[in-house]
């Protein structure tokens, strides 16, 4: 079932060693098929060169396991709570690349210190609180969505204005409209905190609203005038 | 028409992946025919792997579009006033490449530390001043070029002899006697504010007049000696 | 003799160039058959791309050469030392890579200030005490076996759950079940060290041990979930 | 004439790209021949994949061009200086490699603060002072050669044994036995720029005297027992 789907999200994890974002079996896409409400994802700990587009997994948005002989990646309770409290969202991207990680290792949201940022997301890519013991020692992953999506709601930020997050102590969740994009997002989330840890340490101040309006709806929204039609 | 400088600049926009200083769509060269004014420019957000010299898209100085079926970048309006305001420079290039934006988001001229610098700049690269709501609001990308060259005219800098500057919060928009020469000088500058950033974090101070002045004219100018004839 | 051992210790070698770990001849893998007691391990100050498996050399427990015309790595007692006083181990691998030398240098452990981290040893990476004048001017390699075996037994810290060393002032040894695994470990190791001197430059805290419990046992132990079976 | 030196010369000074040292045409090795006190270098500023073995350019130790149709690379009088003063030399490197020109623009020496470096060099890799108005002005090239030679005889430096100096708000130059292993040491002096750029963040002390000793003499001299007869 779903075998499109399948090749699309097995070709948005290579992505992620594309553009240089993982290390090892680290790392992974989702896509959901929102008519079925059904979330095809990478397995478990598999490497990369190693991977088919047959062994993606097939999710439920109940954390069942529709289709699929691996064990879905470990993540999977986190991607699942993302598309049911997020949902104009169409693919999940998850990976441990070295700044976002560090910027969420150091607890501070990544701020929009420049139009690189600004052209991506509207606003600073929020890192969330930690969690507590008993959501740690409970169900974790699906823990970490709900902290996720708490992050977003207690602190008034559109989802679909700021296409990823920090996880406390952890690393970057980012999303998009589908799986490939998601992906994409991980890659400009990457660049954008490369460029945000360099500014920090020259102590910039954050671009202006001006500034970042600007640039921001000059790509996204119906003003938009940033590529082709 | 022009099919010679479309591919010229087809090719220079090329370099600027080879050079590793853009990701995805980002990035612009143009080229100018200064006999008949007109500019061809790069297509606005189409990847670098499926553009073809035929998309470039050739404009007139009043901003017009004379030729091609794309949108120009949307950057266009900056290149054609550096054109304008820049009468000896022939190329036009913009990247976000990291540590050139990192400067511009500090807000910081790259200062001349050493020969690297002075080889390719005779004094600091100045970041421009912010632009006002009214700049921003209005012909935004126009207005940027009107104060990359007011940041010149003001500074009493010769853009011959710095032919590259950081636009505050955004980035590095460089120029030379062709596409080519622009996108080379993007990546120069990016690897001397790679340095810059290094040393700064050492405490460095600028290199002494005699040096820079030395350098610079070693490889510019009637008294040049750099290279071959 | 264990012709399928060198040719693992071989490929396990040729891992370090691939994951970008080492310089011209640097660094050196070894792997251990516990039945026998015999260490298969790189020759010294051979080239990566002129090495031929059966260039590995043969050493027992004792330090001495049972088979091979080269001589081993240099640093061949520090494995001995580890295989002796490490029991569960099987593979060893010693680098120069960047981020992890420079923590060594400067006699700082690897905090662990995140997941990633925590998914691949439980608690601090330990950098040893300097050795003494003696303990250098004596038999060097060994007393650097000696002392790393010493960190972890002083500080109480389990070697199976903290893969990874770093020698005061020079730099790290990491080990597994086999040679690739211990190769593995230090481009891991690496990485981790680069999220930390980041995560460091802005003032991170270590993660809680509840989120660097629930990271290792998710990956290690009996109640392991990540991965397939 | 000197056709083997001018394909050695040629594959040393492509060394330089290969180890990423490089940018455009920057950077140059040569080599002498002590018998006939003839030295073999680099045209100026010539790309180095057009670059051909036959375009390499002889001079003799009084800076006369003996034979070759290109200029010989502007820092030619500074290797024949080092030439004429470090007699037991046989090739030398120059850089504008990235950690190294940053320890120069800052005007600190390279500390030894591990074994990588120890392993490289017996000390700071020093930096020179920087030249007056007047040798700057007169023959500048020459008295950069001078002032490194000076650095090392009032600073009572073995130049055996420390194959690298960094000129004062310039950038590196390296040496060794042929022009060969002065590219090579410009990489290692590279790679021990950065861990030392990185220790130096992180406040490192430098190594001590006896583990310098130790891993120096561990690979040079007549005790070395590194690598293979």
């Amino acid at each position: 079932m779903l075998e499109n789907l399948k090749q699309k999200v097995y070709e948005a994890n290579l992505k992620l060693v594309e553009y240089k974002l993982v290390l090892f079996t680290w790392g992974n896409v989702s896509e959901i098929d929102r008519e079925s409400g059904l979330v095809v994802i990478k397995p478990s700990g598999v490497d990369y060169d190693k991977m088919r587009p047959e062994d993606m997994v097939v999710m439920n948005l109940n954390g069942e396991k529709v289709e699929g002989e691996l064990n879905p990646s470990s993540d999977t309770p986190t991607h699942l709570e993302l598309y049911r409290r997020f949902p104009d969202i169409g693919g999940v991207a998850h990976t441990h690349s070295t700044f976002a990680v560090s910027f969420a290792q150091a607890a501070i949201d990544v701020p929009c210190y420049g139009t690189t940022h600004a052209d991506f997301a509207y606003g600073s890519v929020p890192c969330t609180r930690d969690l507590t013991k008993a959501e740690i020692e409970g169900e974790y992953e699906l823990n970490t969505g709900k902290v996720i999506a708490e992050c977003f709601e207690k602190g008034g930020i559109d989802y679909n204005a700021v296409p990823a997050v920090l996880v406390h102590s952890h690393g970057p969740f980012t999303w998009g409209k589908n799986g490939l994009e998601a992906a994409k997002n991980s890659a400009i989330l990457e660049e954008v905190s490369k460029m945000a840890y360099l500014s920090k340490m020259m102590q910039a101040q954050p671009a202006s609203e001006d500034i970042r309006k600007k640039h921001y709806f000059r790509k996204h929204g119906a003003g938009a005038y940033y590529g082709q039609k």
